[in-house]
C-alpha cells in the first residue's frame, strides 16, 4: 500500500491513511473537540489565554527541492517554521492545519513520511494536526500550514516595543542554514552532504520556542522575532516596527566552530553569513541594559542554546550600523526590510 | 502604482498595500489583539464558545481559470468555501489567514482585488483577514485560506449524528454551479457568459452560514454538512460518518428554472446535475420527523432561501437509494465517498 501514489489511492484514501497515522502517532489534546472529518476542527481555548495564529508556507523549487531533503526533514522543516513564529511571540503551539498541494505521482509513503515530520515537532509540545486538506497540483508540491497557539494574556512580546538603548541578544549561531544551503547548491549530494552539520542546520533547523516562551514570561523581554529573512532583515523589522535604530558589533556576532572553518575553506568573509539571508529561526530578543542576566538565566534554566549579546536598539530611525573593530562603523543595506521604508 | 506587477513591489511591498487595504475597507473587531505585522496574529477568545478551524486552498487550472473568473469573484468565491465550512458546524467565522501563491509577473491590482473579494465576504459577518503570507509560484497560482469561527459550547452539529428516520434538508439549488461550471467549459466567454444565472452559481458561489446557524441554534438539526462534493458526495459522509443510510426521493430535488432550462437545451437529465459533484455550498441538515417545521422556521426567520426535504436516513448501512416515480430503488455509486468505505 506504502507504494502507492496519489493517483491510486485517491484523495480520501489518502486522508483515511493520514487520519489513522495522528490517530497513533499523534497526541491526544483532551481540549480537541473535533479533528480531521468534518467541516471543521474545533477546541475549547484556555481561559486567561490569547489565541495566536500565523501561517507559513514553503514550495518546492523555491523553498527546497525534493532531492535534497528526505520528506521527515521536510515535515519537520515545514512545522519548525511555524512552531518558531509562535515561540517568537512568547506562544506555545496546540494545534495545526496543513493544506497540501501535490502531484499525482506522489508516493504516499512519501506524503505520510511529511506527516511524520510534523508529529515529530508537534509531539514534544503537546500540539496536534487537527484539519487540513489535500489537493492535487500540476507542477509543484506546495504545503501551507497555519498553526495556533496559546499564550497567557499580557505576556506577548511583539517586534514594535523594542526601545532605544535595549540590548541586542540573539540566540544560537545565525547563518549556519544558509551556509548549509550553499553547501547543498555547489556540490553533489553522495548521501554524505546530510550528515554536514551545516546542511544539517539548513534542513533541520531547530525552533526556539521553548527560549522564547522562557524569554516572554521573564517579564525583561521588550521585543522578539525570529530570524528567517537572516538577522539584519529582522532586526530591521524589530527596527522598523518600533521606529528605532541599531549598533551591532560585528566582533560580539556568535561564529560557530562549523561556520569558521567552512567560512575558511570557502573564502568567504564569515559575518557575511551570519547578517544575511538564512533560514535558522534562532531568536533575537531585545531587554533593558540592567535585565540582559534576567532574560539570560530565564532561557539558561530549560535550554544549553547560547544566547549572545550582539548590539544595542539606538534613537536613530535611519537603519542599522555594524562597528568595527577599529570603531569605524558601516551602515548596512538592509535585505527583505527596504521595501517597507516609507 | 496599480499596473506594477508583484516583481517590480516585492513581497514586503505589496504585504504593506495589503494591510493598507485591509486596514481601510475590513472591519475592526475589538477583540483583535494583533493583526497582519507580526510573527504570528492573536484575539482573544469569547468565554462560552469553542474555537473552528477549516481551511481549503484553489490552485489555478483546477479549481478555477484566471479567464473565467475576474479576481474579486475569485476572492470571494474561495472565502466563501470556507465560511461555508464554518456555516455547516453551526459556527460564525471571525478571523482568516490567507496563504497565496503567486506567478512574479501578477499584476498588484489582481492580487489587491482578490483581497476585495475576501473582504466583500467577511465584512457582512463582522470577520476579518488578521495575517497570512505571500510566496512566488513559478506555474499556477494558488491560495489557501484558514478560516477561525466560534460557535456557542454544545451548539455544534456535526456530520457523524445523523440517526434513522431523520428528514433529510437541503438549502437552495444544488447543482447550478456545475452546470454554471459546463458552460463556461463549453462556451466561448464573451462576457455575456459572466451574467448567466447558472455561471454566476459557480462563478459567486453563496455561502448559508447563516442558514446553518440558525439550524444549529433551533437545537433541532441532528446533524449537517455544505455541499462541496456534490449532493450524493456530502450526503454519502453523513451516512459513512453516522453509520446509516439515505433515500432520496428523486421528484422531491429542487429543480430552478434556470436549471430546467439549461437542462432541456442541454439533453441532459437534471438529476445528474443536482446530484453530482457540484461546487454550491449549499447545506444539508437532518432532523428528526417532528422537527422540520422548526428548523424550517428557523431559517426562515433569518432568510429567503427554500430548504427542500428530499429524503430520509435509513438504518441501512449500505448506501444511498434513489427513488424514482414509480416506486423503483436505485442504489448509487457515491462520488468522493467510496474511497472512505471499509
Amino acid at each position: 500500500m506504502m507504494s502507492q501514489t496519489l493517483a491510486e489511492i485517491g484523495e480520501f484514501g489518502l486522508i483515511r491513511l493520514i487520519r489513522d497515522l495522528i490517530d497513533m502517532e499523534g497526541v491526544n489534546e483532551p481540549r480537541l473537540m473535533m479533528g480531521i472529518g468534518d467541516d471543521s476542527a474545533s477546541f475549547l481555548p484556555r481561559e486567561g489565554y490569547e489565541i495566536l495564529i500565523t501561517c507559513d508556507c514553503m514550495v518546492e523549487g523555491r523553498h527546497y527541492l525534493r532531492g535534497h531533503i528526505n520528506p521527515l526533514d521536510l515535515g519537520s522543516r515545514a512545522m519548525v517554521m511555524n512552531i518558531s513564529d509562535i515561540g517568537a511571540m512568547g506562544g506555545i503551539p496546540v494545534f495545526a492545519t496543513v493544506s497540501l498541494g501535490v502531484k499525482k505521482d506522489t508516493p504516499v509513503h512519501y506524503i505520510l513520511e511529511m506527516y511524520r515530520g510534523f508529529i515529530r515537532e508537534l509531539n514534544p509540545l503537546g500540539a496536534a494536526v487537527i484539519g487540513g486538506n489535500i489537493t492535487g497540483s500540476d507542477h509543484s508540491d506546495f504545503m501551507d500550514i497555519t498553526l495556533i497557539g496559546e499564550v497567557e494574556r499580557g505576556k506577548i512580546i511583539r517586534r514594535s516595543t523594542a526601545r532605544p538603548d535595549d540590548i541586542v541578544m540573539v540566540t544560537g549561531f545565525p547563518g549556519q542554514a544558509a551556509a548549509g544551503l550553499s553547501i547543498l547548491l555547489n556540490n553533489e549530494d553522495t548521501g554524505e552532504l546530510q550528515s554536514n552539520p551545516l546542511v544539517r542546520a539548513y534542513n533541520k533547523p531547530v525552533h526556539r520556542a521553548r527560549e522564547g516562551r522562557a524569554a516572554a514570561l521573564s517579564g525583561y523581554a521588550t521585543s522578539m522575532i525570529d530570524i528567517s529573512d537572516g538577522l539584519l532583515g529582522d532586526l530591521g523589522h524589530i527596527c522598523e516596527e518600533s521606529g528605532v535604530g541599531a549598533e551591532i558589533i560585528r566582533e560580539a556576532l556568535p561564529v560557530s566552530a562549523y561556520m569558521r572553518a567552512f567560512s575558511g575553506s570557502n573564502g568567504r568573509d564569515h559575518y557575511k553569513w551570519i547578517l544575511g539571508e538564512s533560514d535558522d529561526y534562532e531568536l533575537i530578543i531585545t531587554c533593558a541594559p540592567n535585565n540582559t542576566d534576567k532574560v539570560r538565566s530565564a532561557i539558561a534554566e530549560i535550554s544549553d542554546v547560547p544566547v549572545t549579546e550582539i548590539g544595542r536598539i539606538t534613537s536613530k530611525t535611519n537603519g542599522i550600523e555594524i562597528v568595527f573593530p577599529d570603531g569605524s562603523k558601516h551602515e548596512e543595506v538592509h535585505i527583505g526590510w527596504d521595501h517597507f521604508k516609507k
